[in-house]
């Protein structure tokens, strides 16, 4: 790097977005997360910490330092732009979340950290791709389920006036029905953990339980098969229109043969009504 | 208002239909329903109440005295016709419970007023469009939910008898045997809370559990698979449409242009013959 | 049926099959099994049997004497061409249980009578069909229905041999160990309620829990997927014969077309040459 | 055997290879596999071991023997191409289970051996067939399958640090982790079961565990969907291609003729010219 120390500040930058966008640097970089994710699971083990802990912390650190380089290399390259793209927006906050001091309230923070080892998505252009995929398919869900947030927020409402009072535990608030309704919605336990018991005091209480189910699992269906729909039609739109091109391009051609055809025909009965 | 006291009736409704349809008018009442929605949500906190529930309240009555005087303007503007429409019924129905005195066996009511959030999908287009395609979605599902229905009657009937003496809290009844057959559906706990307790009084009860899933299951794969294939179909349709009446009118083109060449052909022929 | 007393055996025959088919007779009949639908329901009600108990046995019986002679009817009217027919099969043993007597060891027999209400799906077309095509689709899954099967009764034996003398409740018998794996097949409890009390006794469980799991929902998935395919697949077909053959005929017409001018042109030349 | 004994080797290898190819021969094996599943099922019986017990022993002991035998002849025949082939290596792992001395820590391995059953799926060719296209589904889910992999990944990691001192059992080292996250991604009492106790010392753990649940379910529905699109799009290529190969013969075809009309044209012409 020294050797770069006196050229103006545009030509480092442009000689670090080389660097940093080097494939081998890219690959570098990449095997640092995964040997990342192997210590963050080797921390785990109280065993291994025992043995080896100080070692292992010691070379997380190393690994985070690279991380940092490597964020404050692309921050000064790209500016202000760099916070266009939400993938480095994401590796900003995976990485910072490390550098922020993780005790007193924020000592949930330091099991945050792990979340770095998902740089890994950034990395892998595969995934990178599916990635984007699933959010973008989260586009067509996004009305159906507003209205399932909608039908889902009213439910939570009710259940917390009509049983709050007799279950607080389960619906003694409107955070409690939420989570609560969330558990009846994946059926988790719906009937003999909750609907059963609350019917003992509540004998009707199958009038809420069973229309609710019934309506949140069909909008849930719905909701998958707009995925579903929605990725079968992308599939065929892209096959169907190279088709559909190539099939146009016959066509035009048997329509340019029939008309030389015409206008061979009709130079023919110019030169009859010639001769 | 009172600019308008001495035109004729017709007028008046004339001009309030168009005051109720105004695009403002529509987005203040959305407004409304989502700030009644809010407060709704606050009043199942009895901190909240506790603090500031009297403004609630107040705010509360406020907003339905609104839905009341739109409502009694639709009805008025529409007459009879208004109840044709079944949003507008939707749209009485969830603001007349709140006119209920919810008291003594009515007591339920006031936990119902809460569907008025629902109004939600009265007035954003979008959402109600999405509703009416999933209660048009249940059409196609009509005729296989009622053999569903109907094994799932039969063998309400017959775990009732089967069991109903020995297990009265699940199978007592038509009534408790068809909740519960509904949870075995749903597979929540089936084994481990109800097929097996009962497996230990009629060691064959697995005879009649097992091909009861195994059906009801099936069935209702094929439900869900009556909705995709209609989804997938309609979607197939739209598009393909298109498709086909753009090569109709291609090869409707070609005809045409063959039909020309012939004449031409035979013009000459005469021509020919002529000379 | 006096005035048909001397007529010869095969008139008898031809007015029976007339009168069994009409559709006023079909309909009363339907009728008859919708309302003993209705008496079997009201049958498990015990307050209802005090009440009205003896009329409402009465009624069945007679309902189902109408059954017994309706069928003997179609049974002397087809012979023994009418167990050709699936339906009839059904409608035959349906009928036919209510009239073994109902003691001792057949005592089960007496609450299967209510499958006789199942013969609605014989009677509305509608339903015939629906059952017809889930029967149908059955086929399509029938290969991978068997590799499923095997792969089930590998994972019992195997089961029943690791932990059968462990755990004889879930695993002491082949048949316990295919009950234990269906639920574990349908999630219920799998974990919780098996796997986890398992592995206390055996750690390494999990090596036999996950990959069943896995197996056996991926192959249950293709399972439903093979319906789904099949079932768009027959959608397809359907629509796009239609779309094909149309433009098979616009192209036959075509070349039809084609050969005619071909045929004029030749003609033509040949009057030329000729002149 | 004894007539082939000075016979070159090459030639022996080219006899057995017929032999073991036999349609014949490969029946009595499938019979022998079938013989054996149901030896096996019988086993696990003690009733039935201890009235026949050394007959089924001995005859298991044949079976294997058998399959011994033609494994070897495959081997002799295919020497290290044997190899090559996947079901081969099935083949000769789960018969070669059989032969390992199953005692001391070995004994699981006795277990293992009804493994040879699955040997039916290498014997019928439609089951050999879908397991092959079960296995190649996979592929199409790899990428999506390696994204829950990573997420799953640093969702254990996560949970071990946060719940692990807390919660032993469920979150003490990243393998309970791992099973733990697993058994709450098949929604198995994940609420009743883990999440509400958790919740009880960690009030806040619903953020944890609903956004687990949400991302881990929309990606397994995204792996479903994936198999299902590539299953559509495998049958539509095949059916699509087909006619669309017959289209575009048809339009070669109509290209051809109307090349022919043209030629046939300016043959006319030169004729006219000419004259």
């Amino acid at each position: 790097m020294s050797s770069t120390l006196f050229v103006p500040a545009n030509s480092i930058r442009q000689r670090l977005k080389v660097f940093i966008e080097n494939i081998t640097v890219q690959r570098i970089l990449l095997a640092f997360i995964l040997v990342n994710a192997v210590i963050l699971g080797l921390e785990t083990s109280s065993d291994i910490m025992a043995a080896v802990g100080p070692f292992l912390i010691a070379l997380d650190k190393v690994i985070l330092a690279v991380f940092v380089v490597e964020l404050t290399i692309r921050l000064f390259v790209h500016r202000l732009a760099f916070f266009k793209d939400g993938w480095n927006v994401f590796d900003f906050i995976v990485v910072g979340i490390a550098l922020v001091p993780a005790s007193g309230p924020f000592a949930v923070l330091r099991s945050l950290r792990v979340l770095r080892v998902l740089r890994v998505l950034t990395f892998v252009p595969s995934m990178k791709k599916i990635v984007g995929a699933l959010i973008k398919s989260l586009n067509g869900m996004l009305s159906i389920a507003m209205v399932l947030g909608l039908v889902y927020y009213v439910a939570a409402v009710m259940v917390t006036k009509l049983f709050g009072e007799a279950f607080p535990e389960w619906f003694g608030s409107l955070g409690a029905s939420l989570y609560t309704l969330f558990q009846v919605m994946t059926l988790e336990s719906w009937s003999m953990g909750i609907a059963r018991p609350v019917m003992e005091a509540f004998p009707y209480a199958w009038a809420f339980f069973i229309p609710f189910i019934l309506i949140a699992t069909f909008t849930m269906l719905n909701l998958f098969i707009a995925v579903i729909v929605n990725a079968v039609q992308t599939m065929h739109d892209d096959e169907h229109k190279d088709e559909m091109d190539e099939e146009k391009a016959t066509q035009k051609q048997l329509m340019e043969q029939m008309q030389q055809l015409q206008q061979e025909l009709q130079a023919l009965r110019r030169d009859m009504n010639k001769s």
